[in-house]
């Protein structure tokens, strides 16, 4: 079975909204820092994957959320390399309480990009053995978001603290504009249960994206589809079902 | 003498910029951290002091650097509430490497606000007496900063999550605006050394802020002064003196 690797995690007031609920950028930035600490705990960390020209990048996140972690609270972040095939590693994380009880799950799909051709390439045998994940053929295709008219859409101008080490727009500031661009009595009302993200394109410093969503009410509640747009350019595709709740303030 | 607290922290990827060194916006919110603990210990948590009908406020920051901590460090962030008057607390911060060398030094001005009025409020004996700071009567005045020519500007709308629980927007979200518009060829070929700010009045949701700054160089290195502009409403100030490093990339 593939190694599981738990980090703990205090949750701090600046992980959170202003009513104290984690934020999923701060989630999915703590989560990659377990996946992180695992890689170097197996003596796979970034300059070893950077030696080989190689960088990992993330292409896809599924979230399913029981609750999201509140201020003070003390979580573990578990993680598991599960599956690679040819191109592709699956890899899963889940939220436990101070009680054990699991409160978020998290799938996501890692690819290793070259890092001059920026191309995604083979996953090396020595790379990924001592994760001890099984080894598949199959390439999970994550479902087609269908295009439906926007709602409303914002402007975000990339800054230079939203780039990484790859010198690319950090993932999880993509999910910052997606959320941002519903605004404050929405959020406010609303908390995210499930959360399903592609990443289709970099963003690079100098770019203005537009942060485009629909909302849809259905049969399962409240859906929100999100782009982030350049022009024609599609970079990154999202979809959130929420639940409606009291108004916090 | 004043009570000391520290924390552990292992500098994540997420507090740092491209480079991997931590970001001014990251450290401060560390610092504040360390303090809502060390008031948690003490029994004067936020609850407590919003119980009162106040809640704390930062008026002033000012940092000197000998260097940034680097993403992967463990750091030690020392905190103590030295002095008090009528109605400002001056905080020191401090932060250690594991050999234990002083690396960033922070001196806070603190004050409490009625949550209601939004005024300054004074500062109640019950609420300050565990922290064992020196009850002073000499008010600190920031150096005022005279009036420079603009060297260039740049909007930024507030966002969702830029909000604390004090329903303004944070601190350390002014600092990325005052960083961030230096761009990227400047960011990445200098160095914060020292840093001086001055909070004037509150940044709500809904507005939109122009962050202008001046660049001067001087005998003492490269100065720029910042200021956070709302028409002729200035919300915030504050300079910072810079070293040049080579070029990171």
């Amino acid at each position: 079975m593939a190694e599981i690797y738990t980090n703990g995690h205090e949750v701090a007031y600046y992980d959170c909204d202003l009513y104290g609920k984690m934020s999923l950028k701060a989630l999915l930035a703590n989560a990659v820092k377990t996946s992180e600490d695992q890689s170097v705990q197996l003596k796979r960390a970034n300059d070893y994957v950077h030696n080989l020209g190689l960088t990992w990048i993330i292409t896809n996140y599924q979230v399913v959320a029981k609750r999201l972690p509140r201020v003070g609270e003390q979580i573990q972040i578990h993680t598991q390399a599960k599956e690679y095939n040819k191109y592709f590693c699956y890899r899963d994380f889940w939220v436990t309480t101070e009680e054990g009880e699991e409160i978020v799950r998290i799938e996501t799909t890692f690819a290793l990009m070259n890092q001059e051709t920026r191309k995604i390439n083979r996953v090396p045998d020595e790379l990924i053995a001592p994760y001890q994940s099984k080894k598949g053929t199959k390439i999970r295709r994550a479902p087609k978001m269908e295009a439906v008219e926007v709602t409303d859409e914002a402007p975000y101008r990339v800054r230079y603290f939203d780039l990484d080490t790859n010198h690319h727009v950090n993932n999880a500031v993509y999910i910052e504009w997606m959320m941002d661009v519903l605004g404050y009595d929405f959020l406010s009302s609303h908390e995210m249960k499930q959360f399903q993200i592609r990443f289709e394109k970099e963003v690079a410093y100098g770019c203005e994206v537009m942060s485009q969503y629909a909302k849809i009410e259905g049969a399962k509640g409240i859906q929100t589809k999100h782009r982030i747009q350049n022009g024609d350019q599609t970079y990154c595709e999202a979809q959130i079902l929420w639940e409606e709740i009291p108004k916090l303030d």
